[in-house]
């Protein structure tokens, strides 16, 4: 445990996670780094990923929701995929029972708040952000080159939500600078259909191995349904529930149980989007096995 | 606010900023961190980018100019960008009012140095580094390490950069290991050109969502002048001057004042760098609009 | 130098390096950090690479092997490359006299355990390593998510490795976790072959700027001795060995001893891979020169 010159715990309250359509190539993610550091030079800042497609809210909503849960409780979760900056839609701050979330409010939140829910949202007043920055930290360099340029009409990465994550990770009361709400913008991830002999579902996520993660939670699955993908119209049985990539030989297909607790489908020591030249959206049908079979 | 053992304040003048040509693929950044870390454990090292092409000094000298002022005042700012390493180029560290920059002396440090200077420079001698790095840090294995295999003919970054800037990290004079000097190496940024009737810029930068960040200040355009851009030797209207990018449909291109004060050409929602073909370099006129129009 | 509420010295101990085929879009990496900070909240994570090819143990094996040296005695380095994930293959940490080593029994630590050994070596017993936890961390939110989903059959690296990392790192014993064992599955780096005329080797890896590092050592070359590639059949004379790349014009392909202490062929300002179509496992020869050549 560490402990700053005032006996304060920073062992929560200042570790920050930043998902982010931004790359990694532009300084964009870099700045919004600075800018929280200048504000709060305790927080600790973990990138989750800066390589959501730009605008991809659903895959946003779905990294931060199956990520959040593995940051220790206390965290700021700060999303900023915004495809909307600079027009009126709102910038929220979350607190749920364990996390407070930091995004735009166009959906991407609301996943994994729902999750950890229910959070108290607030929306943010950039008026009062700023003045309460003005009033708390104008001998700062960094503050003041914001408070004078004015927030940019195109990186409120930098401008507003650093400003806020600093402001609220140094400890200061979020009521000062946002005002209650009642509701997050929704938008959900996509839910598989269950019927008694079978569950239809979809890839949502496709990973750097080429595993294909689908929406299909293991409660839906049992061991002994046979599990198929549809690929240019035509239905590919890719086999029954395996354990581990390794019960088939290596370069073919199995479906198991991944680490979001989903169905997922995968290649042993290959790349299950290149078996099956399969995307984002593709269906996956689960049909019931019987029991003994 | 954090303190170490002995009192010292930490929040200023252990933050680092890492900009170079290294890609991420390699084990380099991850080295140059790890020489630093070792010499300046209290060092806090944020990466700005890592993808400048290699060894394109205009690239990394826009990065680094643009994104300098938002860390804390005290940040050392490394730069790895050296085509010429192993040559005779310089390293030098330059102190201007609020910073400490440490690069090659091959211009990349020049932008930036400007816009916050003056400076005082320094060129680093590489024997009386090294003689320091014996007398304060032999205990260091790290640091024995370095001595004993001498700076390579390839890797400046990790035998020389690192240890340069994590000796004055861990706050020791840049007096004894560097000669000061009148001037830095000059790299311009090039400079739009202005008549009554209209201003002559260029695409200095194209970032990863294909916006077209220009040269031409802010205080250049007024918001009913037409932007063009040159595309296969014609002229191409863009329009006049937006505020957001949602100030047009989906998929149409706009010109407004972008996250470096600078007019940007973007596309809603889209890539304006797919949109017109464009790239760095590109000739942009603005046509100064009437009073009133 | 930082010491923590109990007066324990943190600069060495908490050093953790992470290199990995995770690559940086999907939120793994994210993820194992994340539990690493909520177990061992003044654990330092620097990044060496996650960018291995899927699998390719002899990328990773040689990316640690050197750079493990350029971090500061006492560093915990962590390398998730694990193909059989899932399977039978052990987890194990390895203490060397400077280093704590951990990562699957796979191969991918032997080169660089040897290079600091010798080692002792662990193998990880998961149900003792989670019940350890149950013990010391029960408190903690993480570790309860992680205890009560057991261990997923595809992602170790979260499930496993990093509460084991973790646990290291907040000074628990290896012991009650981990069993002593032998050996290390080996994994060599293919060696060069020397007559008394000549070396032959092997291009082994082949960086962002197109340079290829071989694996024949600076010992085994002589200033005048002439080297080879082989393109497609046919040897290419690279040249003698220069000292820099910049004894060579712009464009032109040179050999010199690179950041390794090995034989390296490069193109001044330019990519060798490029110019001679050149990938890893390619043949490169010495002739040894004659005295006074």
């Amino acid at each position: 445990m560490i402990f700053d010159f005032y006996g304060y715990y920073i062992r929560d309250v200042h570790l920050v996670t930043f998902t982010s359509d931004f790359g990694l190539s532009d300084p964009y993610v870099g700045e919004v780094k600075g800018v929280i550091l200048a504000i709060a030079p305790e927080a600790r800042i973990i990138d989750v990923t800066h390589d959501i497609e730009p605008g991809n809210l659903l895959q946003a909503s779905f990294a931060l929701s199956g990520s959040f849960r593995y940051f220790t409780e206390g965290t700021l979760h700060l999303v900023i995929v915004d495809p909307g900056v600079g027009t009126g839609r709102d910038i929220v701050a979350v607190r749920t029972p364990r996390f407070t979330f930091v995004g735009p409010d166009n959906g991407v939140l609301w996943e994994a708040v729902q999750r950890d829910g229910p959070g108290e949202i607030f929306m943010l007043d950039t008026e009062r952000l700023y003045a309460e920055l003005q009033r708390r930290h104008s001998d700062n360099t960094v503050v003041r080159h914001i408070l004078k340029n004015g927030t940019s009409a195109t990186f409120h990465g930098r401008d507003l939500f650093a400003p806020l994550t600093a402001y609220l990770c140094a400890g200061h009361p979020l009521g000062a600078v946002a005002d209650p709400r009642e509701e997050l913008v929704k938008l959900m991830l996509p839910v598989p259909v269950k019927t008694e002999q079978s569950v239809a579902g979809r890839v949502i996520y496709t990973d750097r191995f080429g595993n294909l993660v689908t929406n299909i939670p293991r409660d839906l699955i049992n061991h002994n349904d046979e599990v198929f993908i549809k690929v240019k119209n035509e239905l590919a049985l890719v086999g029954r529930m395996s354990h581990t990539y390794a019960e088939v030989h290596q370069g073919e297909p199995l479906a198991l149980i991944g680490s979001r607790n989903t169905l997922e489908i995968a290649v042993n020591r290959g790349s299950a989007c290149e078996y099956y030249d399969a995307s984002n959206g593709d269906e996956i049908l689960i049909l019931k096995g019987k029991r003994g079979q």
